[in-house]
């Protein structure tokens, strides 16, 4: 089983694979590009992945009770090589100074499409939107177990951005802790609610709207920004323009207006920076926490990988940023998408 | 010039370079190996750089006052892209809910040899002491620029790691903020000496000396251990075995260990790990606190650049390490070196 290890200093969790060690010569240095041989994740492939936790169908768009049907859409099983496991107790121990977790969690691959050469920003908006609510039909799944903190659900799209899988796919990993950039959003939307007594993250949509010169795209329910201090250049958040603390809280008849946006952003991000790798997570409250969450705001953030610094930065948390958020969205908000 | 941004949620600064904004057509996603032809930072070609800073001398070890004297060793540099600048006066703005400052600081880089094949792990351990003494001499002068907070001393090594430039290279940016990396661990250490009266580092290395399991090699002064909760796999911290805050006010004596234990790191990660491309990074006290900092212990933390993921875990903060840092320490501390 895997260990959820604390760091004394920082208190930042991680998860140390304590099964199946990764060896030395294991690690590929040189990025040999994804070999387009057989894919598990293909249909006719459904025997080569672990069960089906659930299946979505095009038709009726509904949970399929008929799990192995040939003609789903979306699929969605465990990962083969889970980072953490649901089955047994949470166990917390300590080690003189240092604390640790069994690995208790889930860790599910959301298979986007049966067919290998689609994308998200290939596929069709009512797919993207299918994918959209399978991550708020696993999150209210999950959350029924009151062992997890967290739901975290990324993409991690081209081999750049740490894609193993060429098949277009996102994941679903469920935490008994919180992620502390997510604790610390948390925590400093808490901060800036107690001073000023409004959400952040919608001052900075009203003052967004109200500049215009950081905004990608919108319509009636989101807005997609490049973010005044990015992470990383090009850099995009879309942001629900209602206040809702929780993803999976959100009103129905948003899903379609949200794959809209999102789709958009998609291929603006290829057409401007000719397809890149990117990653994306979704940012939302945490599961068990019954508290008023009314300081906080779901939202998407969608990192392009174009830059290679990430070990110095991830030892400074200091970003250099060689493209302005400006100048970024400019360039996506003029380029032309279909 | 650039600027120095605050994201309004999370608290983090990073630098904008305004200036000259990298456009897409700009950033290169195929990971074209770094071409061996003409090298500014190689002997003889001194005319190619921005003027230096100091130079050092094979012989006698010391500051050279011939700054273009063609024997150097070593030869500091200001970045020809510097990310921030030294003119100015130090400015903070706010524009609605952002914070910004300009971006006044310096920028170095420490060209390690006139060579261009060599690397620290094939130098010499008396010219690697003196690049320590190096780092050393900057802060030193730096921190009497009362505008700058922080002083960040690293490396990229490889491609991969984000090294523009084959050629051996360190880089140092002064900033005037203090990087949240940096500004965590020194709260975090804050905490625990409050509660325990003990630096968190020295228990740390009193753990780590008694349990054996994560030491890669030590010497009198310093102790190589993989660190328990790790950012990277195979992240290898060399901690001072006494206590010190400020990397430069060790006493002149613990270069020489210093430098001994670190050459023999890289010459282990380098036969583990097949020569791999990585990043180091100097954690040391803030230049102008002059509070007690007697809960905080300077170290360096060397991540070798194995995994592809940083993206995903840049928007989490959430870390999965393929191998346990006890197996890593294994490897390294069994291998054999010179």
């Amino acid at each position: 089983m895997s260990e959820l290890r604390k760091d004394p200093v920082i208190g930042r969790w991680v998860i140390i694979s304590t099964e199946r060690g990764k060896r030395p010569s294991e690690f590929h240095q040189c990025a040999a590009p994804v070999k387009s041989g057989f894919c598990p994740f293909c249909i006719g492939n459904e025997e080569k992945t672990p069960p089906t936790i659930v299946t979505y169908r095009d038709e009726d768009n509904s949970e399929d009770g008929d799990n192995e049907s040939p003609d789903w859409n979306i699929r969605i099983v465990a990962n083969k090589f889970p980072a953490l496991k649901v089955e047994g107790e949470l166990n917390r121990a300590g080690d003189g100074l240092y604390d640790m977790m069994n690995g208790i969690g889930a860790h599910e691959i959301i298979i986007e499409s049966p067919n290998h050469s689609d994308t998200l920003a290939t596929i069709t908006v009512q797919h993207f939107e299918d994918i959209l609510r399978a991550y708020r039909d696993r999150i209210v799944d999950l959350k029924k177990d009151k062992r997890l903190s967290y739901i975290l659900i990324f993409k991690n799209h081209g081999e750049a951005a740490g894609a193993s899988l060429e098949h277009s796919h996102s994941q679903l990993i469920a935490l008994p802790i919180i992620p502390k950039r997510v604790a610390e959003e948390i925590d400093g939307a808490l901060a800036y609610y107690r001073y000023k007594e409004r959400c952040v993250f919608c001052d900075i949509i009203r003052q967004e709207i109200s500049q215009k010169k950081r905004i990608v795209t919108e319509n009636h329910d989101f807005l997609a920004v490049t973010p005044y201090a990015p992470k990383a250049p090009f850099e995009v958040w879309i942001l629900p323009k209602f206040h809702e603390p929780r993803f999976e809280d959100s009103k129905e008849g948003i899903f379609e207006s949200l794959s809209l946006i999102f789709s958009d952003v998609l291929k603006r991000l290829n057409k401007v920076l000719n397809s890149p790798p990117y990653n994306f997570v979704l940012h939302t409250s945490p599961t068990q926490n019954n508290d008023n969450m009314d300081h906080y705001h779901w939202h998407f953030e969608i990192m392009p990988k174009l830059t290679k610094t990430a070990g110095f930065e991830w030892g400074s948390g200091f970003y250099i940023i060689p493209t302005p958020p400006e100048e970024a969205a400019e360039f996506l908000r003029q380029t032309k998408v279909d």
